[in-house]
């Protein structure tokens, strides 16, 4: 029995939230990788300079095994509006899955979906807040499991989630491998990924930079 | 004036090797990221799971500014027939660029290609030792400035790495935003990242997977 592993893709996404976890899980053995979409084909990230495949479209993949749902500012908009496919999805496949996870502001769409009512969940530290009109209560942690509802904080966080789920899918020697496979003994030149540690005016530079891109929509 | 970036992708790169340090280089302000390949168009990874479309042929990108090449398992065959066009883009793009990169397996290339010759430099601790062969003088350190040449380590190394460069091309201040912005606060849910740590058994277990598959080329 192969365990399908679905990748959700939207145009504006984030493309490391989708791609850290995608290179951990991909080494579970027994597992098999559907990157989904509105459609099979070219997807655009938030910069517009990377195209990814999809291999699938949403209706093509209605019964996952584990959902992973990427981030991106453009999810604000899209978790508002209610009316993106991929919300739809999420909520027709989330009874039937063993896990379903998010990384980044992927948690508004798991919101959206009403997957995080009355559960404990997180994400970008910028909207992590914003949680709670899904019935979520927002926590500061860097991975939250709550039940199957698995979601990690910003961007990177999805590398120590899929850690987590590899090992849930699998052992914690498969994760342990993995993790060594990819040298994942991480060194940042500097400390400041968290705003606890930042220096003030890079938390409110940034901040105002993120509610300006929302704005824009 | 535009800082050009070129990730250079090749069938059977390890994906998160440039998509790592895209998502950080992305952010610079002032920097086009293109990515190269054989051709422009689509570019599988060593899982044939992901399909990355290359906007350009190296050819077309003979003088970028900065030269990003990752790695993965087949980079030992490329670099061992040196009969890859990757090869010949890196030399003929070098004496020009402001930073030649490389992440993971990606310094065989740099070093096929003549640019490790009496440098330091790194690379995926399964294959580290053999820099040497190249005239490279190995070092176990995660990210590693010679020059104007850079290499990380495996994988994962390729953000610190990342984001070692943005704070060159632009300001520490620059860099820092970036890591905030991508939540780099990393909390592997395992101790296992770098051989040293590992457990000898997984350590032994991965290095067998590595050996067989590079056998079967």
């Amino acid at each position: 029995m192969t365990t399908t592993i679905a990748i959700a893709l939207f145009e504006g996404v984030t493309a490391l939230d989708a791609l850290g976890p995608y290179q951990v899980l991909v080494e579970v053995a027994g597992t098999e990788i559907v990157f989904v979409a509105e459609g099979a084909g070219p997807v655009s990230d938030s910069q517009g300079r990377l195209t990814i495949q999809a291999h699938a479209a949403f209706a093509e993949v209605p019964e996952p095994d584990v959902i992973l749902v990427p981030g991106g500012l453009v999810t604000v908009a899209m978790a508002r509006a209610r009316n993106h496919p991929i919300i739809d999805w999420i909520a027709a496949a989330h009874p039937t899955t063993t896990w379903t996870t998010s990384v980044c502001t992927g948690s508004h769409l798991l919101g959206a979906a009403g997957v995080l009512e009355g559960r404990e969940a997180t994400g970008h530290w910028y909207l992590r807040q914003d949680l709670g009109q899904f019935g979520a209560t927002p926590v500061d942690r860097r991975v939250v499991f709550d039940g199957k509802v698995v979601t990690a904080a910003g961007v990177s966080a999805g590398i120590d989630m899929a850690l987590a789920l590899a090992a849930r899918l699998s052992s914690d020697d498969t994760a342990r491998s993995i993790q060594l496979g990819m040298e994942y003994d991480p060194a940042p030149p500097f400390r400041c990924g968290h705003p606890a540690v930042a220096p003030p005016e890079i938390v409110a530079g940034l901040s105002a930079g993120f509610a300006a891109a929302i704005e824009r929509g």
